[in-house]
């Protein structure tokens, strides 16, 4: 029997899937090609959508790369599936020797290769335990990560991640009293005192971390776990200056892992010179982190693939210790993955596209404080790092207030934007008001700064009569 | 800069992937076809090893498959990826379908693809924990799996499997004491007594288990979960007779849900039908189960791809519910993995190829049966279903005493069965003999009956100069 995809799943008919509307498929893409996407929603196809975030900040080579396409084809070729942990490939080295040498020099010394971004904080995770193990440490157990904060989909990464969606799963979590700490995130336009200027707002934060090591005794803590610029979960906040500086200096002070998540905000996506990482914004090579999760546009999309860089201090505990890895996921290091991974990069570089794609995104940061902020809407907050902008919403400007999360108020705008051409991404706030709705940006790295005043200009018209709609129904 | 894939990373060199020996290049696979594979391992290449495991049992069509190759070529230009719980695609529409289709009709209604077999076992759970909160049942939350259970590498999915190599990690797992509790294993060769038959000993493992559901209380049980035919975890132990049946039955009798883990199994690996599922050697479809993972096979090696099916106990209670599904995978519902996986699902079907790796790996297993168990070595038990069986390791084919883990006996039998070309999985046993080392067979579905007794041949050699060796060695 050959089942025909063409023939059936139209958008608006009953799904097969068990995700989003459990029982009715949703839009569906139906087209790819550069920055432009074809959307099927309710029987109509919408031609031409300007992709301003890539799914979920995946694409950086937009769709339909012909040369990526050559690339996946000579991969299938060349590459054999092999279960990594006993039998290993040149694809994966390959891929992550590229890293390392495109990383500052002596940061990292070591990659692994998974499937997801859930995965590479799983295993993060695993490779922070065996370490303290293998150093006689085992009661150094403690992980100190933050609220709203999004380290992925699974339980062992939900365990360190906190936002009001995790709640109903608690009981499958790891011990939130004894294990996984939280600390307060850094948010800068809610939580940053108008007294205080950034270093001050910093040292703050930094006092409750290092108050937090010494009650709970620094023998007892693992690591702490950052998002280098956190993505869906606040939308695109940059630490305040000194802020990750001084996680550093903590982490040195009290033997504690360096943990940086750049799943969302790295892999070329923010980077101020042309490289990889987002840390290299605040941090010298000295200062990096010990351990590093990365995922999303590392495949841009075209494969599945995510990781896990590991530093030399992590990785010398490890070969004067047992020298081993037991075990392993059953696509880790997938062969035909890292080859097309490495593709991807490989072109990357060559044309120098996170150049461009940090250049482009300030220029959409600028464009959208300038056109957003000058007038009376419910925009209240611009932010973000290179290729990776957000916009927070608000009820008041002045205080700062959130819209009752009942509303719905991003589903609709980024319903508008969408039916005025630009897709974007749309995270509710938090219903405790801790967090407004925020529309995030994150479009390839090709874009031009045509496609980058197309995005503002849809976008800006799309805040200004959403927000007259909002004043007629008295919701604003 | 262009990194060339092929002038660094021979084996026998210092390594950049984090895994296996930390510090060192192991074996890498350098080519396959079919059902052979080349080897490159210190620096020297093993050309035509017969792969008689496909890595970690997950290739069906065999490698290098000139229509999978051309169905690549075709889905990477015609898919496009998307962040799938926001806009979805057609080709995971139609792999669901497929899946629903080809298995007896009303056990499925429904399917979620991820990436590993690891964030399906994750996802079970998450899917599982929603339900009983959508039909407001909060406190049903303990997930009753086995002892020997093996579901993944991720974290959560360590939480419901036990096995000595989990215990460093027991404090990153969900509660052992009050939420994952663990049943004993069905395991017929160590565990049934003599004085009982088949029948006498499931029911006196379905007494424990049900003496557990009670001293719990059925309010609190929410699942639970079993390997329908373990893999690597205890090698390929079928369930006695009336096993799965009593577990269905004591499900439907407490309200609780049936899981399946056949990530390793399922998937045409050992269907007697010629269909996708393990249980269906063991089920009527009336009793299938309520929800069930799947991997492996599912993308035979070309894809990363693994998916969660759901029945229509649960769908209905979400579709009555909130109908809702918050958030997923970045890769969830991948296009192009899921666009290739149904092309390698229909050329399965359309070949037949699960009705012949059925009938040739019951007579890789009468074979084994016949040539290892007539004469002394050091095989002690042969057992699986269709195209998964192992060979189990013992000191003594009398009491099953095990060899001490520190002989590394199926590292070495396994190295000799490579030398003499064959490739095999080999699991340790137990330290504390419980179990003993496991030689494990998951050949492709193509496997023709010249190439069994091509295996059996090289095995049983190897077995046979491995017993005298080890006899010289004093170790048996």
């Amino acid at each position: 029997m050959t089942v025909s995809v063409e023939k059936f799943a139209a958008s608006n008919e009953p799904s097969y899937c068990f995700q989003a509307t459990v029982n009715h498929v949703g839009p569906q893409i139906v087209g790819g090609r550069g920055l432009h996407i074809d959307i099927e929603k309710d029987g109509k196809v919408y031609k031409d959508i300007l992709d301003g975030v890539t799914g979920a900040a995946v694409g950086a080579l937009g769709w339909g790369d012909d040369e990526i396409l050559e690339i996946i084809n000579r991969a299938a070729k060349e590459s054999t599936y092999s279960y990594a942990p006993t039998i290993s490939n040149k694809s994966s080295e390959a891929l992550a020797k590229f890293y390392i040498e495109h990383s500052p020099p002596g940061v990292f010394s070591s990659a692994l290769w998974v499937t997801s971004g859930s995965e590479s904080n799983e295993n993060a995770l695993r490779i922070i335990r065996q370490y303290y193990l293998e150093r006689g440490l085992p009661n150094k157990l403690k992980l100190i990560s933050r609220e709203s904060s999004y380290h992925g989909f699974t339980l062992g990464a939900q365990g360190i991640s906190w936002n009001p969606r995790i709640a109903p799963y608690e009981p499958y979590l790891m011990d939130q009293k004894n294990i996984t700490l939280k600390m307060p995130v850094a948010y800068s336009y809610r939580f940053k005192k108008n007294s205080e200027n950034e270093e001050q707002y910093s040292k703050r934060l930094l006092d409750i971390l290092e108050k937090m090591i010494l009650d709970n005794g620094p023998e007892t803590i693992a690591a702490v776990i950052v998002e280098t610029l956190p993505g869906s979960s606040l939308g695109t906040t940059p630490p305040p200056k000194g802020y990750l500086k001084g996680i550093r200096i903590l982490c040195n002070r009290y033997d504690i892992i360096f943990y940086l998540d750049e799943v969302m905000c790295g892999t070329g996506r923010s980077n101020p010179n042309g490289k990889l990482n987002c840390w290299e914004n605040f941090l010298d090579p000295s200062e990096g982190p010990d351990i590093q999760t990365v995922g999303k546009t590392l495949g841009s999309g075209y494969v599945t693939i995510a990781g896990v860089l590991v530093g030399p201090k992590i990785k010398d505990a490890f070969v004067n210790g047992s020298n081993t890895v037991f075990g392993g996921h059953t696509y880790s290091s997938h062969d035909f993955n890292c080859a097309v991974a490495l593709g991807v990069q490989q072109k990357i570089a060559r044309e120098n596209l996170t150049a461009n794609i940090f250049k482009m995104g300030s220029l959409l940061n600028g464009r959208l404080n300038e056109k957003l902020l000058s007038t009376d809407n419910i925009a209240g907050d611009v932010r973000g790092i290179g290729g990776f902008q957000s916009v927070e919403i608000v009820k008041n400007r002045e205080t700062k207030e959130v819209f009752n999360s009942k509303d719905n108020i991003i589903g609709r705008l980024r319903q508008l934007c969408f039916e005025n051409g630009l897709s974007i991404m749309g995270m509710p706030g938090n219903p405790d008001g801790t967090c407004g709705d925020r529309a995030i940006f994150a479009p390839a790295f090709i874009v031009t700064e045509v496609d980058i005043e197309k995005m503002v200009e849809i976008f800006v018209k799309c805040v200004n009569s959403f927000s007259k709609t909002l004043k007629q129904e008295r919701i604003w």
